[in-house]
């Protein structure tokens, strides 16, 4: 493991400030000290003395966004056999390639992910994959911030290590780096998942007093299935199994009934809502506006980028305020506030992470962003709220800071090397595909 | 009349062309002479002999995007009043604004979105709107390339003064700037424009050898409205009027009948997709592909920043690539070179531009740009053309080429004061909201 060096405070002048705790965007400063924020608007100049002074000018600081559904090392499959219905295309193109992973190859993926989510503005993510070693090992070295769980798919005892996997994960990960690393266990959806091992999943959750984190729903042929094999909605099922009776986090999400999202509000289940994915899929449009209305929270994901094709939560967040509007035909459904709070309050709410992260407050663990707002897309500022979530691009980012330590600055990276690892990723995509 | 220093020959050397005609992407460099491709592919280093030369290396050279669909000044109205309902919106915030433009508000709001479109990789739009003396100075200023109509509004005699407008601007910029500027006209929409006026602006369209510019079918209200006044769709009405007897651009088409189809089809009609906008709307999602297995010629455009509210065209196209996968509930509906080609080479044919701009050939005018694929979120470049539709961001846009003239160089503009442009469009933006 790499031990990451940190600057020991950090002092951002003059920027525009968005906390995410419902205040207006106001002026002001920031200082960071170890990996927490300790003054937000106004800085006293004796605390701030040695600090690494960064210029705001320009910028508006906000919480770094929390990407809740990932598949980080899919970013090597990134555009790999696109347009192609679903089955096939898992059956002949992904699963094949996937079954070539190595540690090895997992690690580059896995970097070449958090560099693009560092790059547009995400300083957490949610995690859910095989070779979880490899990819703990590339959010430690990186700085990213990351809730991790090995994703298992599981239908008969003789696979029963990968359960053990999810296990060594949580007892080698949990809390590591800092505190950077939370780990989970998952259960990779009702469907690839048969009854007995979601309960022993669950049943390591409660013991490790952690969370599950499912694909629920995503298509509807999940949905057909799952009503011949148990004559239940797959949220049915899943409440049933006890699944929803720790913490969960319900990727997707997308064919639900009137009751299924009263058990989700009922049992406080957050929801990872894809957007981007469901619709390069065809998979549907998640009812997000009544799941609001209902209570539940909703945040935000980008799934893998074989399947997106990116890791870009500006895309994500642009997309999200824009479908619901047309899919609803109320132009005032989800408002740019709303998508932005998805995308950090609810992210953190989601990962139950929320005493650390998700806004930026004195206290909360230092993990923020400086997005430039000093550009032509921007002008002439009428509403920066608005423009973020409408015209903003994941590369305004300038500046991303996690735990208190700079990871990206004015665009460039301190703790990866962007040449090695695209080169890296360029060899080995081949390799998956061989 | 500013006159453009054109450099007399540029080289792009060692770059990935696309040439938008159907060839896959290829590696080669491309010779520009005076405002002409002169070259593409290889080049006679005697041919090229005092170019200008710019390295190509890790980019890909394509045809500059066409923007079929703006309303260039309302930039200085992005974001203001969000989330409104369209009724309430139009004539309680932006009706009032616009009623406070000048030439010289109209100047700045122009120059603003061609910045923007300049840097997002759009080399030519078609715009609709009032004052266009100070649209078309700031194109001529810009060295855009403009499809330029004075939108018309009318329903009284005592307003035809907008219809010499419209034939005043033919007049003065038809062809000017070395042929940047071509004229059409336009009723603004069939609701906006009574039958007569209608009939007037396309015995104009005829008389100059021009076609019509037109909103239809935006919205369900609009499609009631008509509906109740004359008894068919906008589509029928319009052509009754003999609105498609010339070359005719239909921007928005959401709401469209079989029939209608038929008749864009059979009238040769192009369609401006404007999905965002359309989305933020909330007005629907036009039938884009029912309208391609028509045989229609469909492009895209952002509309105006007011309704998007930006004026890049990479989020048209990953939109449009996306949004039409989920409303038809199939993964391989428009693939992403099905998009380029709308933003591309539809667009040129939209605007009976395509004997000059659409595609990256030998003969053609020198549009085009430079996007820098060497980037994480375009690796491992498994599909490139994929990568520029769903990962792609107008910041990629590296190097913009209108005309053979170099107006955006690595991020860098050559003919506009982005400093100036900025300070005013706040300056201006406040006159408007008083």
């Amino acid at each position: 493991m790499v031990e990451m060096v940190k600057n020991q405070k950090i002092w951002i002048k003059n920027t525009q400030i968005l906390t995410m705790t419902d205040q207006p965007l106001f002026s002001g400063d920031i200082l960071i000290e170890g990996n927490k924020v300790v003054a937000v608007g106004k800085v006293d100049e004796q605390l701030a003395q040695g600090a690494k002074i960064i210029d705001g000018k320009g910028t508006v600081a906000m919480p770094g966004l929390v990407n809740t559904h990932v598949h980080a090392p899919m970013s090597l499959l990134r555009s790999y056999a696109d347009n192609m219905p679903l089955m096939p295309w898992l059956e002949q193109k992904i699963w094949p390639a996937e079954e070539k992973l190595t540690d090895e190859i997992v690690y580059c993926g896995t970097q070449l992910s958090i560099m693009e989510m560092m790059m547009t503005g995400t300083t957490t993510f949610a995690e859910m994959y095989d070779h979880m070693n490899a990819v703990a090992e590339a959010v430690v070295d990186s700085g990213m911030r990351a809730h991790l769980s090995r994703g298992v798919v599981i239908f008969s005892d003789e696979q029963l290590n990968k359960l053990d996997e999810g296990i060594d994960l949580y007892r080698q990960f949990h809390g590591k780096a800092d505190d950077r690393i939370h780990v989970w266990f998952s259960a990779h959806a009702p469907y690839t998942c048969l009854p007995p091992y979601v309960e022993k999943l669950v049943e390591q959750a409660k013991l490790h007093n952690a969370g599950m984190h499912i694909h629920v729903a995503e298509t509807l042929s999940e949905i057909e299935q799952i009503k011949a094999n148990y004559g239940k909605t797959p949220v049915e099922h899943l409440r049933d199994l006890g699944a929803f009776d720790v913490p969960a986090l319900a990727a997707h999400c997308v064919h639900l009934t009137d009751n299924d999202m009263d058990i989700l509000a009922e049992k406080k289940v957050s929801v990872a809502h894809n957007i981007v994915s469901n619709m390069k899929l065809a998979s549907g449009i998640a009812p997000v506006t009544a799941l609001c209305q209902k209570g539940v929270n909703v945040a935000l994901g980008t799934d893998g980028a074989s399947s997106n094709n990116n890791m870009n939560m500006f895309k994500e967040m642009t997309t999200a305020a824009l479908v619901h509007k047309v899919n609803t035909m109320d132009s005032t459904a989800i408002g740019a506030y709303d998508v932005l709070k998805m995308a950090t309050v609810n992210g953190a709410k989601a990962l139950h992470w929320q005493d650390d992260i998700g806004t930026l407050e004195v206290g909360k663990k230092a993990d923020l962003i400086l997005v430039d707002i000093d550009q032509p897309h921007y002008a002439p500022w009428n509403d920066t709220v608005a423009d973020l979530v409408y015209s903003g691009q994941g590369s305004d980012v300038k500046t991303t800071i996690i735990n208190g330590q700079i990871v990206m600055e004015n665009r460039q990276f301190t703790t990866l090397d962007k040449e090695k690892i695209m080169f890296d990723a360029a060899r080995f995509a081949k390799v998956l595909q061989q």
